[in-house]
């Protein structure tokens, strides 16, 4: 971390330390304060790393999420993908691009909310970098995580046959962006807007998937477009059940089919499994859904490129194709 | 990568797998295309980490920094901090926020930039991530590395008589940037210009000294700076003999040794070594100099938190206190 802001800083290395000594085991040998942090992995296990943007005006704008849900997102955003791998977090990096006239508290708030997710899951802030934004707060959130050589769940091994799955409830964050972006005024900290506000990432259910799920992804682009992403990598179709989705808006509207399919950020996990495969119906108490199958490619080996189709039966049978819509961030004027 | 710039995304991930192709072992398992990375760090090794924002208008301008220049600039930054603990690479990760007027040339030359230095020192691109800029490029460069256990050269291990040393030259870089603020335009690609446009990561420098030196950082603030993050660290004062430094800038003008002294982005390294230590004229083709050495505390120790001192002697042996004078990034204005 430079010393540009040298207050701002020594308020981040002390908060990263508590965490620090907070944590379990720290595989943090070495963190603020050095060129790099230096981090002790498991013997046998694989590195983890990702790396996820948040930008204001495109991810979240400072008029609608408070700057605790900002940091809590952020993190989020970074450990969803750490679960989806089915990895344990070994430690969070964040850089900040901040504006000159944000006020200190903001990002105090800021900090709080990131480390406070951080502390829950035991996942220590290891280090990150500051500068200055021309406009507009700009973070970048880099997990390193950990799994057994070998045993990472990827987007690639779904195959023909294999069931699909979703943890928890779809569509309720993508409904409370929706309410937002319509003058409406959610409670951040109510338990029904926590969803897209604090949403809790699924790493217990992420590490109990490994040696079932033959692939996984988390949901953030959307439903439809992260099913795509597991077809597109694994060279198959998909089918799913209109029926089946587990729609997290309940006579909110008529678009709760809509948020479930199509809606981002539900930070839930999505996997496939072989018919044979022992999928609980809970993982603690998150309520695992089979939502459909993947099947045969349906278009012709040769269109190696092209798209994975997927399609979408009602409680009739009768199938239409469903289009992915990539989770369009909403954009700096609302 | 989300698929919000499938185009841009596509040819990121073909030049990052043609990269990928030509590292010598790939500690790759999973690269873009999944929720994280899969790395495989060698046994005995501890993972380093590293993450650098680049900024425009703070840590460029388009108009100064041709596109490839910014590209390796935003990877050289990363590698140099792997160099300062004596670290490996073993993969790079980008994050890019991009105005949506940026032409797809600018980041088509960038990534050119970023990936030639990723190739001639055998680092694969693994993964990052791309957004929409409200204003202005802000990349994120994220490096991983590796060292062997308990072998990482922290800024915590300087001791007092241990001496004090750089590898090349300091301050061109400085130079040519203050030339570039007085409307200079030096050629970018000119060997005298290279320093500034296109530094070189001392990452054989870093490895050479594993077991040699006591202490390390990169000069990316100022050699000034650098040095009082080391006595910060360490707990120990400093004294720099000023006829040793290494000037790179030679009847340029009378700034020279300000230019050594405070001027930013060298991505030299400065290291300490203890008295036995057998510290070489060279690694490889690049110079060694001894510069001065580590002293006691001259503070009480009382003052636990007080600013460690540097001195500066002449030639005819005369102190005087050396300020640490962090490089400023030039503001958005110039």
């Amino acid at each position: 971390l430079p010393d540009s802001e040298p207050k701002l800083i020594a308020g981040i290395r002390r908060r990263a330390a508590h965490t620090r000594s907070r944590a379990r085991v720290s595989r943090v040998v070495a963190g603020i304060g050095d060129d790099c942090a230096v981090l002790r992995l498991p013997a046998g296990h694989q590195a983890l790393v990702t790396t996820d943007l948040s930008v204001e005006g495109v991810h979240f704008r400072r008029d609608w999420h408070p700057p605790d849900s900002v940091g809590h997102r952020c993190l989020a955003r970074g450990l969803s993908d750490i679960a989806a791998m089915g990895g344990d977090p070994v430690a969070a990096f964040v850089s900040l691009a901040l504006p000159a006239d944000l006020p200190q508290s903001w990002v105090d708030k800021f900090f709080s909310g990131l480390l406070k997710l951080g502390s829950s899951f035991r996942v220590p802030l290891a280090g990150g970098d500051v500068a200055e934004s021309p406009s507009g707060v700009c973070t970048d959130i880099v997990l390193v995580g950990s799994v057994p050589a070998g045993k990472a769940l990827l987007r690639s091994g779904a195959r023909p046959g294999d069931g699909i799955y979703v943890t928890g409830e779809l569509g309720r964050s993508a409904a409370i962006l929706h309410g937002l972006s319509n003058g409406r005024k959610p409670a951040p900290r109510a338990a029904e807007n926590r969803p897209h506000f604090f949403p809790t990432p699924r790493l217990e259910a992420g590490r109990a998937l490994r040696g079932i799920a033959s692939a996984a992804i988390d949901i953030s682009d959307g439903f439809s477009s992260d099913l795509a992403h597991i077809c597109h990598e694994s060279g198959v179709d998909a089918l799913v059940h209109e029926h089946s989705l587990p729609r997290g808006v309940h006579g909110f509207d008529s678009s709760s089919l809509h948020f479930a399919l199509h809606g981002g950020e539900d930070y839930e996990l999505l996997f496939t499994a072989p018919p044979k495969a022992r999928v609980p119906a809970r993982i603690g108490k998150l309520r695992i859904t089979r939502v459909g199958e993947i099947i045969r490619r349906t278009r012709p080996r040769k269109s190696r490129d092209s798209d994975p189709r997927l399609f979408l039966a009602d409680s009739h049978g009768q199938r239409k194709e469903l289009t992915p819509r990539g989770w369009e961030h909403f954009s700096a004027g609302g």
